[in-house]
């Protein structure tokens, strides 16, 4: 869990919560630095979602695990539609303004997930928090927790968007600048600041479907079908549905 | 001058101008980061100025030395109503885009203002530029070019915030862990970014009108009255009429 000072993501969401305009900054590991897309998109209604997480969600079944959870975006969502939800995030002010809203949610790392109680049927992994395995070497441990805490026939719904739909010398040489230390060009390191608040340093990995297969091999999942429409010939975005190998 | 890499502001000008919507990033030397109020102001009509800009501006005479001219928005309206206009800025983005909006802008910083040719009889620090003068140990020598290269019944028109105007802890503290360091309160150290690019950090006074005076003691120059209105209730933002002593 995060600590006071370093919550700056959950420090946005309760300030966005209480009504005020927060801007969410997000800096990048090469000096890269910018704002994040609002924090109005952790708020927003399934109307107002992008047509992959829309059309993907639907293939939500049974008791639900949602995966950095946030504001409660998704896993509130499915609750309404008469889903079972858990959801964990490991910013305090994420899991204070997810259970103000009425999510069952809990401050826990991903990498932890295997400390939960009981049975998932889908784990969401939307807002792109597929991110959260961090890299194709920390993936392994993450995605086996979340095998442990699933039932054989399980899903996750896995939201990312492939790093390579630009052509901003920004981020294409980003790209290179991590194949050159060893990583897939999508491995972000970043973090969130908001005034004084700084989170650590974090791994987030973006990817493209033939990556996503690439860093599933190991474990006990594999891409089943990525999901329409997607967005991989314009801004990348696309779900990939999960299923165990 | 700064680089290209290290030309944040100018870049920010330059898209802003080109007409994208960059976000100015502004990180301060005690870890905390925000956005700047909107790349918009740097080229905001008379009409959408503060009421204190608008009211000090009629007091301008002569030629006049736009000092961190920006994006021209005050030579550029000054120039219209008949005054002899030089803008000057350390920003190459900066001086690009006044040029290309008819200002004859230079590129020079503020403390090189004595390498100037010819005399003026106003020099105009808008947009908070009187912090251009960096720190009461630096306003000294900066406050002396202008002085040499002005009329003996020159006026410099500072705008200024004064910013003991919050009870903000974020920047209250920050006030007290300058005194710490033998610096006025407002004495910010900051630096702006935009993408990948990062300007060298940089001293920025904000100053209440006492400490106004303070800084202007030991130079030729002295407050010969803030500007009404002033905001020194509200925002804290004023104009000071600077008077040869």
């Amino acid at each position: 869990m995060l600590d006071e000072r370093e919550d700056a993501y959950g420090a946005v969401v309760r300030d966005h919560h209480a009504g005020e305009e927060p801007v969410e900054i997000i800096e990048r590991d090469d000096g890269w630095i910018g704002v994040s897309a609002g924090a109005g998109l952790y708020f927003a209604e399934y109307e107002d979602w992008s047509g992959h997480e829309r059309a993907g969600i639907d293939r939500a079944e049974g008791r639900v695990l949602d995966v950095g959870c946030g504001a409660g975006r998704v896993g509130l969502y499915l609750q309404d539609r008469g889903h079972e939800v858990v959801g964990i995030d490991v910013s305090p002010g994420a899991v204070e303004v997810s259970r103000d809203r009425g999510l069952d949610a809990r401050g826990l790392d991903a990498a932890d997930a295997r400390d939960l109680d009981g049975e998932f049927d889908t784990v969401v992994m939307y807002g792109n928090n597929f991110g959260l395995v961090g890299t194709r070497a920390t993936a392994p441990r993450i995605l086996g927790g979340l095998a442990a805490v699933t039932s054989d026939d399980a899903r996750i719904l896995a939201a990312t968007r492939d790093p390579y739909a630009t052509d901003e010398p920004a981020h294409t040489e980003y790209h290179d600048f991590n194949r050159e230390r060893g990583r897939l060009g999508g491995a972000l390191r970043i973090r969130t600041r908001y005034g004084r608040r700084a989170t650590p340093w974090f791994d987030y990995l973006m990817v493209s479907p033939a990556e996503m297969r690439e860093v599933l091999a190991p474990t006990a999942w594999e891409l089943h079908e990525v999901v329409e429409p997607n967005a991989l010939d314009g801004s990348g975005g696309y779900v990939a549905d999960v299923r165990k190998a």
